[in-house]
């Protein structure tokens, strides 16, 4: 993309509505702009990392045998009344009617629907187990929505359903999303810990919040450093194998972590000392086990082994999108701007041409564009005829993992200059080792 | 996938409630599920074929120059009361008061937001042209919804927005969508013939409705049948080019055509009667050039060449992704099911292992299906224990391209039927012969 082409409109100055440095940057870097309390438009940066970070999630989610449909946003307020959730769920449910009188409500999550489908069409045990997800908008109207994208009331969520003949079954399910958001946090260049949390409003017996630590955190969690040094399954773990998938829930839920909610000093007091680690934390992802808290009023039986009616155990499972662009900048910046890790870099790699419409300025950008290009690398070239700081500000800001500059004092000894936006270091180097440097990732 | 993990809830019944094809095929084909009045789940075979059909229409706005964002579902009031809609727009826009009293509503259209975008940020002709697009879910209360996702409430809208210093610019950004729409809708499988049309409530003075024949068309619709035989600009179209732009529009604007709204007898009466045709049409796009009829009251001005501020001309440009799947059926089935268009087909290929189990079928199964994946073929494989005949009626339903018939009397002889499941060719070819055969396409 050509950034004279391209639409980025960057902030100079701090806003100051915003209180946390991922809002700030994110405003800065022309990524989100703010339509109402809590409502944001995502500009072109801003939605590139959001479908980076969902093609990551989804890319998780179907590797551990989830399957993606899209349920809508709008749902009866009928199927809520069924769980009997639609009085209960109180003024955080947007609850709206239609021009025929008929009561509606803007999804804030959706176990009733997904229940409602489940019943709709699995009547046996042998369409067992099955785990349904999708990414769709959801609204919760918060009292005092804040930290921009970080606590909006219009926000993405990644929200899977298991559902399985008995615990056991569901059990596995558990394990193997708790796999799989190891895996997915760890993708998107975040060390997450998981920790025993409270149900809250889903319901159920059992629950982890995947916490990462960071200063702004909303909550004070704790745990054991060790979870620091664990390591995240592979590529190679085996989504299918319960037993690998239990042993690794097993280390991963060993040592302690809590959040604030859950926190029992007398456990917490058994971690050596010198391991507890309290902090503020973000939560990134959620998970339930919740039986038959839905299933059963609603209906959602199968045929087990044994010939009789049974209601399937079901498991929720949510990952924010949006907030997940927050907690990254959060986890990655410096004093210039956002760091982008580069499996949600919103390009690749950014081409500084110092002075276009020098011809050999314009040929060596538009050669290392082409050769990015061909390699897979989604460059932006800045094209524009900026002055040389304000072009170097804007790309530390909006944080693409490296920096190609092209001036003409380089091209006149056929060099370019790389720069690594997470070291900072710098090289002259020609354009194939430039571009090499680049696609090889180091 | 492997059919016996995957989600695939066929109906072997003819849904009572279905009135036309499409919603039939896409009921029974498990595609899609109701949740209210025209509220819909896509169901995972169902979100394939939007993520392909989106997948199009988002290369051709990209390669058009448009440049994607997301704007939020729900949008304060008081911008609709900015352009004086928020009156005007009747029963159809879903109108919501969130906990503090505000008033909200469900986007039924974007005109307003993006023109506050706009307004935000841009301040000077030199950043124009701009054309900023978003795929989203869109709610339009209509007091009757039927046909399934053909006129549904919940909607999944593509809407461009174009932004100019004057009617010239503007009109030059609305050839290009124009010619981008006549290749959306050829990429995918059906022919489209622009019609004049009316501007409705997005107001202006030029506007265009591209409709597909189809008997079960909402709405009648005139034309000449030089339609038929026109050719759509191939992939070395220049959008850069605005007198090519202008001529291909030119082109495709001079045969009569006209929706019912527009209809002037006498203007078609100078069409050869042998020519005209006189048929139902379904609207698959829909773009407007309404100028300042937003820019002006909503103060989206920018600084001209001659130091002055301009409100902006602008046009807007809609594809409605989950009504298209609806006419892609319409125009391409037959009495056993859908037929998909390569081009958004949910897997490009059915493997059909009529005996599994059988170590030869299951080895000659798993082949085709690492072979096809490999070729960057995504295929279904039907691995379960279903009899012959509801494997092949299954497979004809959802429509994929081809069909790969695995059985013990073929693996003995070292040979797969294939079949197109278009023209119903079938042919015994080895696995690699096949293969080829499929990747090829023809």
């Amino acid at each position: 993309m050509r950034l004279s082409r391209y639409f980025l409109p960057l902030l100079k100055e701090n806003p100051k509505e915003a209180e946390i440095v991922s809002h700030r940057l994110m405003l800065r870097a022309g990524m989100i702009r703010q339509q109402a309390a809590g409502i944001y438009s995502l500009l072109p940066l801003g939605l590139r990392v959001l479908e980076n970070v969902c093609r990551v999630i989804r890319e998780e989610q179907n590797r551990s045998g989830a399957i993606e449909i899209l349920m809508p946003t709008i749902q009866p307020a009928d199927l809520w009344r069924e769980s009997s959730r639609y009085d209960d769920y109180g003024k955080e449910m947007l609850r709206i009617t239609d021009r025929h009188e008929r009561d509606l409500l803007y999804g804030p999550t959706n176990e009733e629907m997904v229940t409602d489908i489940f019943r709709s069409y699995v009547k046996s045990y042998k369409d067992l187990p099955l785990n349904l997800y999708h990414i769709q908008w959801k609204f919760r109207d918060e009292v005092r929505p804040r930290f921009g994208v970080m606590r909006g009331r219009e926000f993405l969520m990644k929200d899977a359903y298991s559902f399985d003949l008995d615990y056991e079954g569901a059990k596995a399910a558990y394990n193997r999303m708790f796999v799989a958001y190891l895996r997915t946090f760890e993708r998107l260049g975040l060390k997450s810990i998981p920790m025993r949390a409270d149900t809250g409003p889903i319901g159920g017996d059992l629950s982890h919040e995947f916490i990462i630590l960071a200063e702004t955190g909303e909550s004070q969690v704790f745990c054991d450093r060790a979870y620091l040094d664990m390591e995240v399954p592979g590529i190679d773990v085996d989504f299918r194998n319960d037993e690998e998938m239990a042993s690794i829930v097993e280390k991963w839920t060993t040592p302690y972590a809590a959040t604030d909610e859950m926190h029992d000093e007398s456990d917490w007091s058994k971690t050596d000392e010198s391991d507890r680690l309290s902090a503020r934390g973000i939560e990134v992802g959620h998970i339930f086990h919740f039986g038959t808290k839905y299933s059963e009023p609603m209906g959602a039986t199968v045929t087990g082994p044994d010939g009789k009616q049974h209601p399937v155990s079901m498991g929720s499972y949510g990952i924010g999108p949006t907030r997940l662009i927050a907690a990254i900048i959060e986890a990655s910046h410096d004093d210039n701007g956002i760091i982008w890790p580069e499996s949600v870099a919103p390009f690749g790699a950014a081409i500084v041409n110092m002075k276009p419409g020098d011809r050999g300025c314009d040929e060596f950008s538009d050669s290392i564009y082409e050769k990015l290009s061909n390699a897979g690398i989604d460059p932006l070239m800045d094209d524009t005829d900026q002055r040389a700081g304000a072009k170097f500000a804007a790309m530390d800001l909006i944080g693409l993992p490296w920096q190609v500059v092209v001036g003409p004092r380089g091209v006149a000894s056929d060099v370019v200059e790389i720069k690594n936006r997470r070291t900072g270091d710098k090289q002259e180097l020609s354009i194939d080792t430039a571009v090499h440097r680049i696609v090889g990732g180091a």
